[in-house]
Protein backbone atom coordinates (compact mmCIF):
# COMPACT_ATOMS: atom_id res chain seq x y z
CA UNK A 1 0.00 0.00 0.00
CA UNK A 2 3.07 2.02 -0.29
CA UNK A 3 2.32 3.26 -3.88
CA UNK A 4 -1.69 4.40 -2.36
CA UNK A 5 -0.14 6.33 0.39
CA UNK A 6 2.80 8.11 -1.59
CA UNK A 7 0.46 9.40 -3.65
CA UNK A 8 -2.73 11.46 -1.75
CA UNK A 9 -5.81 12.08 -2.90
CA UNK A 10 -4.84 9.78 -6.10
CA UNK A 11 -8.01 7.63 -7.42
CA UNK A 12 -6.74 4.45 -8.02
CA UNK A 13 -8.61 1.25 -10.00
CA UNK A 14 -9.00 -1.28 -7.06
CA UNK A 15 -8.08 -3.59 -10.14
CA UNK A 16 -4.83 -2.31 -10.01
CA UNK A 17 -3.78 -3.58 -6.51
CA UNK A 18 -5.72 -6.96 -6.97
CA UNK A 19 -3.56 -7.67 -10.30
CA UNK A 20 -0.35 -6.13 -8.63
CA UNK A 21 -1.20 -8.46 -5.52
CA UNK A 22 -2.60 -11.14 -7.53
CA UNK A 23 -5.69 -11.18 -4.80
CA UNK A 24 -9.34 -11.00 -5.01
CA UNK A 25 -11.40 -8.15 -4.73
CA UNK A 26 -13.09 -9.25 -1.43
CA UNK A 27 -9.35 -9.46 0.55
CA UNK A 28 -8.47 -6.09 -1.19
CA UNK A 29 -11.57 -4.69 0.80
CA UNK A 30 -10.36 -6.69 4.05
CA UNK A 31 -7.37 -5.12 3.34
CA UNK A 32 -8.48 -1.96 3.03
CA UNK A 33 -10.50 -2.20 6.52
CA UNK A 34 -7.43 -3.20 8.53
CA UNK A 35 -5.62 -0.39 7.40
CA UNK A 36 -8.38 1.82 8.11
CA UNK A 37 -8.58 0.14 11.52
CA UNK A 38 -4.45 1.67 11.91
CA UNK A 39 -5.25 4.74 10.00
CA UNK A 40 -8.03 5.70 12.39
CA UNK A 41 -5.68 4.82 15.73
CA UNK A 42 -3.31 7.01 13.90
CA UNK A 43 -5.08 9.43 13.28
CA UNK A 44 -3.57 9.87 10.39
CA UNK A 45 -6.24 10.24 7.36
CA UNK A 46 -8.20 8.00 5.89
CA UNK A 47 -8.54 5.52 2.68
CA UNK A 48 -11.83 5.85 0.77
CA UNK A 49 -13.62 3.52 -1.34
CA UNK A 50 -15.77 5.64 -4.44
CA UNK A 51 -18.32 2.50 -5.95
CA UNK A 52 -19.25 2.28 -9.13
CA UNK A 53 -17.96 3.48 -12.49
CA UNK A 54 -14.92 5.59 -12.44
CA UNK A 55 -14.80 4.31 -8.73
CA UNK A 56 -12.01 3.22 -6.89
CA UNK A 57 -9.58 3.84 -3.52
CA UNK A 58 -8.15 6.81 -2.33
CA UNK A 59 -5.68 7.33 0.51
CA UNK A 60 -7.07 11.00 2.09
CA UNK A 61 -4.27 12.60 4.77
CA UNK A 62 -5.90 13.51 7.73
CA UNK A 63 -5.39 14.74 11.62
CA UNK A 64 -7.26 13.40 14.79
CA UNK A 65 -8.36 15.87 16.63
CA UNK A 66 -6.02 15.45 19.94
CA UNK A 67 -3.64 15.93 17.18
CA UNK A 68 -4.84 18.98 16.17
CA UNK A 69 -5.17 20.38 19.76
CA UNK A 70 -1.43 19.03 20.30
CA UNK A 71 -0.55 21.25 17.17
CA UNK A 72 -2.57 24.44 18.32
CA UNK A 73 -0.59 23.74 22.33
CA UNK A 74 2.68 23.31 20.55
CA UNK A 75 1.90 26.50 17.86
CA UNK A 76 1.04 28.46 21.02
CA UNK A 77 3.79 27.60 22.95
CA UNK A 78 6.25 28.66 20.00
CA UNK A 79 4.49 31.73 19.44
CA UNK A 80 4.23 33.01 22.63
CA UNK A 81 8.29 33.51 22.97
CA UNK A 82 8.10 37.95 23.49
CA UNK A 83 11.78 37.76 21.45
CA UNK A 84 9.07 37.57 18.62
CA UNK A 85 7.94 41.15 19.03
CA UNK A 86 8.64 43.22 16.46
CA UNK A 87 7.53 46.31 17.67
CA UNK A 88 4.24 47.44 15.89
CA UNK A 89 1.73 45.05 15.31
CA UNK A 90 4.42 42.95 14.03
CA UNK A 91 5.37 39.24 15.34
CA UNK A 92 8.12 37.19 13.81
CA UNK A 93 6.99 33.59 11.85
CA UNK A 94 8.94 32.75 9.65
CA UNK A 95 10.84 30.07 11.38
CA UNK A 96 7.44 28.07 12.32
CA UNK A 97 5.68 28.45 9.09
CA UNK A 98 8.73 27.54 7.43
CA UNK A 99 9.38 24.62 10.09
CA UNK A 100 8.87 21.35 8.34
CA UNK A 101 6.59 19.06 11.40
CA UNK A 102 4.16 22.63 11.72
CA UNK A 103 3.31 23.14 7.87
CA UNK A 104 2.78 19.57 7.21
CA UNK A 105 0.70 18.99 10.27
CA UNK A 106 -1.39 22.37 9.00
CA UNK A 107 -1.70 20.83 5.94
CA UNK A 108 -2.93 17.78 7.22
CA UNK A 109 -5.83 19.54 8.90
CA UNK A 110 -6.08 21.82 5.74
CA UNK A 111 -6.93 18.80 3.97
CA UNK A 112 -8.95 16.74 5.69
CA UNK A 113 -11.17 20.21 6.08
CA UNK A 114 -11.43 20.76 2.09
CA UNK A 115 -10.93 16.94 0.29
CA UNK A 116 -15.13 16.72 -0.46
CA UNK A 117 -14.37 20.87 -1.81
CA UNK A 118 -13.56 19.35 -5.44
CA UNK A 119 -10.93 21.97 -5.59
CA UNK A 120 -8.40 21.97 -8.91
CA UNK A 121 -5.80 24.33 -7.43
CA UNK A 122 -4.54 25.18 -3.81
CA UNK A 123 -3.60 29.16 -4.18
CA UNK A 124 -1.35 31.11 -1.91
CA UNK A 125 0.81 34.67 -2.50
CA UNK A 126 4.63 34.23 -1.68
CA UNK A 127 6.05 33.68 0.20
CA UNK A 128 5.93 32.68 4.13
CA UNK A 129 2.66 30.69 3.22
CA UNK A 130 4.70 28.35 0.48
CA UNK A 131 5.54 25.04 2.51
CA UNK A 132 2.14 25.34 3.85
CA UNK A 133 -0.21 25.34 0.47
CA UNK A 134 2.45 23.21 -1.08
CA UNK A 135 2.04 20.55 1.71
CA UNK A 136 -1.80 20.82 1.04
CA UNK A 137 -1.61 20.86 -2.27
CA UNK A 138 0.46 17.74 -2.17
CA UNK A 139 -1.86 15.83 0.01
CA UNK A 140 -4.73 16.87 -2.21
CA UNK A 141 -3.47 15.95 -5.09
CA UNK A 142 -3.57 19.06 -6.25
CA UNK A 143 -1.31 21.87 -8.48
CA UNK A 144 -0.11 24.61 -6.39
CA UNK A 145 -0.48 27.96 -7.45
CA UNK A 146 1.86 30.49 -6.48
CA UNK A 147 0.62 34.69 -6.71
CA UNK A 148 3.91 36.54 -7.18
CA UNK A 149 4.03 40.50 -5.89
CA UNK A 150 5.60 41.27 -9.03
CA UNK A 151 5.15 40.01 -12.55
CA UNK A 152 7.94 38.11 -13.31
CA UNK A 153 9.26 37.70 -16.91
CA UNK A 154 9.77 33.95 -15.99
CA UNK A 155 5.83 33.51 -15.57
CA UNK A 156 5.24 34.54 -19.03
CA UNK A 157 1.90 36.97 -19.54
CA UNK A 158 0.76 37.84 -16.12
CA UNK A 159 -2.35 39.45 -15.01
CA UNK A 160 -2.02 42.18 -12.19
CA UNK A 161 -3.95 43.87 -9.64
CA UNK A 162 -3.62 45.95 -7.02
CA UNK A 163 -5.42 45.65 -3.42
CA UNK A 164 -5.41 47.72 0.01
CA UNK A 165 -3.02 45.41 2.63
CA UNK A 166 -4.31 46.99 5.98
CA UNK A 167 -1.12 45.04 7.49
CA UNK A 168 1.27 46.62 5.55
CA UNK A 169 -0.73 49.42 5.34
CA UNK A 170 -0.47 50.76 1.27
CA UNK A 171 -1.54 49.16 -1.71
CA UNK A 172 0.08 46.33 -2.63
CA UNK A 173 0.40 45.05 -6.53
CA UNK A 174 -0.06 41.21 -7.07
CA UNK A 175 0.40 38.90 -10.76
CA UNK A 176 -0.66 35.63 -11.29
CA UNK A 177 0.58 33.79 -14.24
CA UNK A 178 -1.91 33.35 -17.54
CA UNK A 179 -0.87 29.65 -18.07
CA UNK A 180 -1.49 29.10 -14.33
CA UNK A 181 -5.23 29.10 -14.29
CA UNK A 182 -8.17 27.88 -16.30
CA UNK A 183 -11.42 29.85 -16.33
CA UNK A 184 -14.46 28.25 -14.88
CA UNK A 185 -12.05 26.09 -12.09
CA UNK A 186 -12.43 26.33 -8.02
CA UNK A 187 -9.64 27.29 -6.13
CA UNK A 188 -8.54 26.99 -2.00
CA UNK A 189 -6.52 29.68 -1.20
CA UNK A 190 -3.86 28.87 2.09
CA UNK A 191 -1.80 31.47 3.78
CA UNK A 192 -0.11 32.27 6.35
CA UNK A 193 -1.70 35.12 8.34
CA UNK A 194 -4.80 37.41 8.27
CA UNK A 195 -5.65 40.56 9.65
CA UNK A 196 -8.30 42.25 7.95
CA UNK A 197 -8.28 39.96 4.91
CA UNK A 198 -7.46 42.90 2.49
CA UNK A 199 -4.94 39.94 0.60
CA UNK A 200 -7.37 36.94 1.08
CA UNK A 201 -9.68 39.53 -1.07
CA UNK A 202 -7.48 40.48 -3.23
CA UNK A 203 -6.42 36.63 -4.40
CA UNK A 204 -10.04 36.03 -4.63
CA UNK A 205 -10.15 39.41 -6.78
CA UNK A 206 -7.60 38.04 -9.28
CA UNK A 207 -8.71 34.36 -9.22
CA UNK A 208 -11.92 36.08 -9.97
CA UNK A 209 -10.64 37.99 -13.32
CA UNK A 210 -9.59 34.25 -14.84
CA UNK A 211 -13.52 33.13 -13.91
CA UNK A 212 -11.91 31.27 -11.15
CA UNK A 213 -13.77 30.58 -7.84
CA UNK A 214 -12.85 30.50 -4.22
CA UNK A 215 -14.71 27.61 -2.62
CA UNK A 216 -12.55 27.38 0.56
CA UNK A 217 -9.52 29.79 3.15
CA UNK A 218 -7.32 28.44 5.58
CA UNK A 219 -5.17 30.72 7.31
CA UNK A 220 -2.77 29.33 9.84
CA UNK A 221 -2.84 32.78 12.37
CA UNK A 222 -5.77 34.93 12.32
CA UNK A 223 -5.70 38.16 13.71
CA UNK A 224 -8.51 39.03 16.29
CA UNK A 225 -8.65 42.68 15.39
CA UNK A 226 -9.77 44.23 13.01
CA UNK A 227 -13.08 41.36 13.77
CA UNK A 228 -14.85 42.64 10.39
CA UNK A 229 -12.90 41.09 7.62
CA UNK A 230 -13.07 41.65 3.96
CA UNK A 231 -13.55 37.72 3.34
CA UNK A 232 -15.66 35.84 5.03
CA UNK A 233 -16.27 31.84 4.93
CA UNK A 234 -12.13 31.10 6.14
CA UNK A 235 -10.67 29.21 8.43
CA UNK A 236 -7.87 29.54 10.99
CA UNK A 237 -5.67 27.15 13.30
CA UNK A 238 -4.62 30.35 16.10
CA UNK A 239 -5.71 33.64 16.45
CA UNK A 240 -3.74 36.22 18.10
CA UNK A 241 -5.67 37.74 20.40
CA UNK A 242 -3.48 40.87 21.51
CA UNK A 243 -0.34 41.74 21.54
CA UNK A 244 0.95 43.57 24.86
CA UNK A 245 4.77 44.95 23.93
CA UNK A 246 4.11 46.73 27.56
CA UNK A 247 4.28 43.69 29.72
CA UNK A 248 5.52 41.38 26.70
CA UNK A 249 2.94 39.04 26.73
CA UNK A 250 1.95 37.70 23.44
CA UNK A 251 -1.67 36.58 23.84
CA UNK A 252 -3.38 33.62 21.68
CA UNK A 253 -6.08 31.19 21.91
CA UNK A 254 -6.91 27.95 19.64
CA UNK A 255 -9.28 28.11 16.94
CA UNK A 256 -12.02 25.70 18.54
CA UNK A 257 -14.39 25.80 15.58
CA UNK A 258 -12.76 23.65 13.49
CA UNK B 1 7.91 2.87 13.09
CA UNK B 2 5.08 5.01 11.89
CA UNK B 3 6.89 7.89 14.82
CA UNK B 4 10.36 6.92 12.78
CA UNK B 5 8.89 7.61 9.32
CA UNK B 6 6.79 10.18 10.15
CA UNK B 7 10.11 12.03 11.81
CA UNK B 8 12.61 11.62 9.03
CA UNK B 9 16.18 12.46 10.58
CA UNK B 10 15.28 12.80 13.75
CA UNK B 11 17.65 10.39 15.96
CA UNK B 12 15.41 7.98 18.54
CA UNK B 13 16.93 6.25 21.14
CA UNK B 14 16.65 2.79 20.58
CA UNK B 15 14.94 2.19 24.19
CA UNK B 16 12.31 4.50 23.61
CA UNK B 17 10.81 1.87 21.06
CA UNK B 18 11.66 -1.14 23.52
CA UNK B 19 9.41 0.29 25.85
CA UNK B 20 6.86 1.30 23.72
CA UNK B 21 6.44 -1.86 22.26
CA UNK B 22 7.40 -4.17 25.12
CA UNK B 23 9.91 -5.65 22.78
CA UNK B 24 13.72 -6.57 23.84
CA UNK B 25 16.48 -4.82 22.26
CA UNK B 26 17.70 -7.98 19.81
CA UNK B 27 14.48 -7.83 18.84
CA UNK B 28 14.19 -4.54 17.87
CA UNK B 29 17.75 -4.88 15.62
CA UNK B 30 15.66 -7.85 13.64
CA UNK B 31 12.28 -5.53 13.19
CA UNK B 32 15.06 -2.56 11.88
CA UNK B 33 16.99 -5.51 9.56
CA UNK B 34 13.35 -6.24 8.01
CA UNK B 35 12.67 -2.44 7.70
CA UNK B 36 15.43 -2.19 6.07
CA UNK B 37 14.90 -4.73 3.36
CA UNK B 38 11.67 -3.47 2.88
CA UNK B 39 12.67 0.01 2.05
CA UNK B 40 15.33 -0.78 0.05
CA UNK B 41 13.69 -2.97 -2.39
CA UNK B 42 11.44 0.14 -2.50
CA UNK B 43 14.42 2.41 -2.84
CA UNK B 44 13.04 4.32 -0.59
CA UNK B 45 15.65 5.42 2.22
CA UNK B 46 17.31 3.47 5.01
CA UNK B 47 17.18 3.07 9.30
CA UNK B 48 20.74 4.43 10.31
CA UNK B 49 21.50 2.86 13.70
CA UNK B 50 24.01 4.55 15.83
CA UNK B 51 25.83 2.92 18.03
CA UNK B 52 26.88 4.02 21.45
CA UNK B 53 26.41 7.09 24.01
CA UNK B 54 24.02 9.25 22.34
CA UNK B 55 23.42 6.75 19.56
CA UNK B 56 20.55 5.64 18.37
CA UNK B 57 18.28 5.02 15.17
CA UNK B 58 16.61 7.33 12.55
CA UNK B 59 15.23 7.04 9.31
CA UNK B 60 16.85 8.67 6.32
CA UNK B 61 14.69 9.05 3.24
CA UNK B 62 16.47 8.39 -0.28
CA UNK B 63 15.76 7.46 -3.49
CA UNK B 64 17.12 4.62 -5.74
CA UNK B 65 18.71 4.74 -8.98
CA UNK B 66 16.24 3.44 -10.92
CA UNK B 67 13.71 5.86 -9.42
CA UNK B 68 16.53 8.82 -10.07
CA UNK B 69 16.42 7.59 -13.58
CA UNK B 70 12.92 7.90 -13.42
CA UNK B 71 12.60 11.19 -12.24
CA UNK B 72 14.90 12.55 -14.77
CA UNK B 73 13.15 10.90 -17.60
CA UNK B 74 9.47 12.70 -16.27
CA UNK B 75 10.73 16.16 -16.13
CA UNK B 76 12.54 15.88 -19.20
CA UNK B 77 9.43 15.00 -20.79
CA UNK B 78 7.81 17.71 -18.84
CA UNK B 79 10.43 20.16 -19.72
CA UNK B 80 10.61 19.63 -23.39
CA UNK B 81 7.34 20.92 -24.46
CA UNK B 82 7.79 23.80 -26.34
CA UNK B 83 5.27 25.73 -25.23
CA UNK B 84 7.18 26.44 -21.88
CA UNK B 85 9.36 28.88 -23.99
CA UNK B 86 8.65 32.36 -23.49
CA UNK B 87 11.21 33.94 -25.46
CA UNK B 88 14.80 35.04 -24.20
CA UNK B 89 16.52 32.02 -22.94
CA UNK B 90 13.53 31.60 -20.30
CA UNK B 91 11.11 28.46 -20.18
CA UNK B 92 8.12 28.44 -17.50
CA UNK B 93 9.07 25.92 -15.16
CA UNK B 94 6.41 27.19 -12.42
CA UNK B 95 4.24 24.42 -12.43
CA UNK B 96 6.97 21.77 -12.04
CA UNK B 97 8.60 23.45 -9.30
CA UNK B 98 5.08 23.50 -7.60
CA UNK B 99 4.42 19.92 -8.61
CA UNK B 100 4.01 17.95 -5.08
CA UNK B 101 5.67 14.86 -6.96
CA UNK B 102 8.33 16.46 -8.67
CA UNK B 103 9.29 18.52 -5.51
CA UNK B 104 9.69 15.10 -2.96
CA UNK B 105 11.46 13.27 -5.48
CA UNK B 106 13.88 15.68 -5.94
CA UNK B 107 14.13 16.62 -2.32
CA UNK B 108 14.46 12.60 -1.77
CA UNK B 109 17.49 13.01 -3.63
CA UNK B 110 18.93 15.67 -2.22
CA UNK B 111 18.45 14.35 1.44
CA UNK B 112 20.23 11.01 0.48
CA UNK B 113 23.22 13.58 -1.11
CA UNK B 114 23.67 15.56 1.46
CA UNK B 115 22.88 13.95 5.14
CA UNK B 116 26.12 13.09 5.65
CA UNK B 117 27.64 16.35 5.70
CA UNK B 118 25.80 17.43 9.21
CA UNK B 119 24.05 20.67 8.10
CA UNK B 120 22.58 23.01 10.41
CA UNK B 121 19.80 24.38 7.84
CA UNK B 122 18.48 24.35 4.41
CA UNK B 123 18.62 27.99 2.94
CA UNK B 124 17.27 28.77 -0.25
CA UNK B 125 16.42 32.34 -1.87
CA UNK B 126 12.22 32.73 -2.85
CA UNK B 127 10.34 32.01 -4.81
CA UNK B 128 10.60 28.78 -7.19
CA UNK B 129 13.00 26.67 -5.19
CA UNK B 130 11.13 26.54 -1.70
CA UNK B 131 8.77 23.99 -2.08
CA UNK B 132 12.04 21.44 -2.64
CA UNK B 133 13.46 23.03 -0.10
CA UNK B 134 10.99 23.00 2.35
CA UNK B 135 10.48 19.49 1.71
CA UNK B 136 14.73 18.65 1.55
CA UNK B 137 14.73 20.59 5.29
CA UNK B 138 11.62 18.32 6.69
CA UNK B 139 13.39 15.04 5.27
CA UNK B 140 16.86 16.33 7.08
CA UNK B 141 15.49 17.67 9.88
CA UNK B 142 16.79 20.81 9.15
CA UNK B 143 15.42 24.50 9.80
CA UNK B 144 14.19 26.27 6.27
CA UNK B 145 15.91 29.41 5.82
CA UNK B 146 14.43 31.52 3.11
CA UNK B 147 16.43 34.43 1.80
CA UNK B 148 14.14 37.61 1.18
CA UNK B 149 14.11 39.73 -2.18
CA UNK B 150 13.32 42.66 -0.30
CA UNK B 151 13.92 43.35 3.54
CA UNK B 152 10.78 42.99 4.85
CA UNK B 153 9.95 44.65 8.73
CA UNK B 154 8.40 41.30 9.84
CA UNK B 155 11.55 39.57 9.47
CA UNK B 156 13.26 41.48 11.83
CA UNK B 157 16.56 43.29 11.79
CA UNK B 158 18.35 42.13 8.16
CA UNK B 159 21.48 42.16 6.34
CA UNK B 160 21.60 42.57 2.72
CA UNK B 161 24.38 42.12 -0.27
CA UNK B 162 23.85 43.16 -4.15
CA UNK B 163 24.55 41.05 -6.39
CA UNK B 164 24.80 40.36 -10.29
CA UNK B 165 22.43 38.18 -11.84
CA UNK B 166 23.54 36.66 -15.22
CA UNK B 167 20.04 35.47 -15.20
CA UNK B 168 18.63 38.65 -14.86
CA UNK B 169 21.26 40.64 -16.28
CA UNK B 170 21.19 43.35 -13.72
CA UNK B 171 22.00 43.86 -9.93
CA UNK B 172 19.86 42.42 -7.44
CA UNK B 173 19.55 42.38 -3.54
CA UNK B 174 19.05 39.64 -1.16
CA UNK B 175 18.54 39.60 2.82
CA UNK B 176 18.46 37.20 5.14
CA UNK B 177 17.16 37.77 8.80
CA UNK B 178 19.79 38.25 11.25
CA UNK B 179 17.83 35.83 13.90
CA UNK B 180 17.75 33.20 11.36
CA UNK B 181 21.04 31.93 11.19
CA UNK B 182 23.82 31.50 14.42
CA UNK B 183 27.35 32.42 13.05
CA UNK B 184 29.66 28.99 12.93
CA UNK B 185 27.12 27.09 11.40
CA UNK B 186 26.76 24.66 8.28
CA UNK B 187 24.52 25.42 5.35
CA UNK B 188 22.94 23.42 2.54
CA UNK B 189 21.76 25.47 -0.51
CA UNK B 190 18.86 24.80 -2.21
CA UNK B 191 17.36 26.36 -5.82
CA UNK B 192 15.40 25.58 -8.62
CA UNK B 193 17.86 26.95 -11.41
CA UNK B 194 21.55 27.97 -11.94
CA UNK B 195 22.39 29.52 -14.93
CA UNK B 196 25.63 31.33 -14.19
CA UNK B 197 25.73 30.79 -10.51
CA UNK B 198 25.31 34.66 -9.57
CA UNK B 199 22.70 33.83 -7.59
CA UNK B 200 23.75 31.05 -5.73
CA UNK B 201 27.65 33.04 -5.15
CA UNK B 202 24.89 35.46 -3.37
CA UNK B 203 23.32 33.32 -1.32
CA UNK B 204 27.01 31.97 -0.25
CA UNK B 205 28.43 35.29 0.76
CA UNK B 206 25.80 36.47 2.45
CA UNK B 207 26.06 33.30 4.34
CA UNK B 208 29.43 34.66 5.04
CA UNK B 209 28.50 37.78 6.51
CA UNK B 210 27.40 35.58 9.17
CA UNK B 211 30.41 33.43 9.79
CA UNK B 212 27.41 30.48 7.81
CA UNK B 213 29.75 27.72 5.76
CA UNK B 214 27.57 26.30 2.33
CA UNK B 215 28.77 22.76 2.95
CA UNK B 216 26.31 21.65 -0.43
CA UNK B 217 24.57 23.18 -3.28
CA UNK B 218 21.79 21.50 -4.92
CA UNK B 219 19.74 22.80 -7.88
CA UNK B 220 17.07 21.77 -10.12
CA UNK B 221 18.10 22.97 -13.53
CA UNK B 222 21.60 23.59 -14.53
CA UNK B 223 22.14 25.61 -17.76
CA UNK B 224 24.87 24.11 -20.10
CA UNK B 225 25.85 27.65 -20.61
CA UNK B 226 27.98 29.24 -19.35
CA UNK B 227 30.23 26.57 -18.42
CA UNK B 228 32.61 28.69 -16.38
CA UNK B 229 29.86 29.14 -13.44
CA UNK B 230 30.55 31.37 -10.33
CA UNK B 231 29.80 28.07 -7.49
CA UNK B 232 31.73 25.05 -7.56
CA UNK B 233 30.82 22.21 -6.05
CA UNK B 234 27.07 22.20 -6.96
CA UNK B 235 24.70 19.42 -8.01
CA UNK B 236 22.02 19.26 -10.56
CA UNK B 237 19.29 16.74 -11.84
CA UNK B 238 18.60 18.00 -15.33
CA UNK B 239 20.81 19.91 -17.56
CA UNK B 240 19.23 23.00 -20.24
CA UNK B 241 21.55 22.09 -23.38
CA UNK B 242 19.70 24.55 -25.92
CA UNK B 243 16.49 26.18 -26.61
CA UNK B 244 16.36 26.35 -30.24
CA UNK B 245 13.52 28.85 -30.81
CA UNK B 246 13.91 28.94 -34.21
CA UNK B 247 13.11 25.10 -34.40
CA UNK B 248 11.08 24.72 -31.52
CA UNK B 249 13.23 22.50 -29.60
CA UNK B 250 14.52 22.23 -26.28
CA UNK B 251 17.19 20.31 -25.70
CA UNK B 252 17.93 18.61 -21.68
CA UNK B 253 20.33 15.96 -20.60
CA UNK B 254 20.29 13.93 -17.28
CA UNK B 255 23.02 14.72 -15.17
CA UNK B 256 24.32 10.84 -15.06
CA UNK B 257 27.02 12.31 -12.34
CA UNK B 258 24.96 11.83 -9.31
Amino acid sequence: MDELMSNPSKLFESKHFCSKYDIAKSSLSEDIKLINELLHDNGSGCIESIQGVGGGIRYIPGISRERIKELQNELMEALSDPSRMLGGKYLYTSDIMFDGHFASNMARFFTQKFSSLDADYVVTVETKGIPIAAQTAYMLGLPLVVIRREAKYSEGSTVSINYFSGTNERIQKMSIAKRAVAPGSKAIIIDDFMRGGGSLKGIKDILGEFDVETVGIGVALESRFPEKKKVSNYCSIIIIEEIDEENKIIKLSANNDL
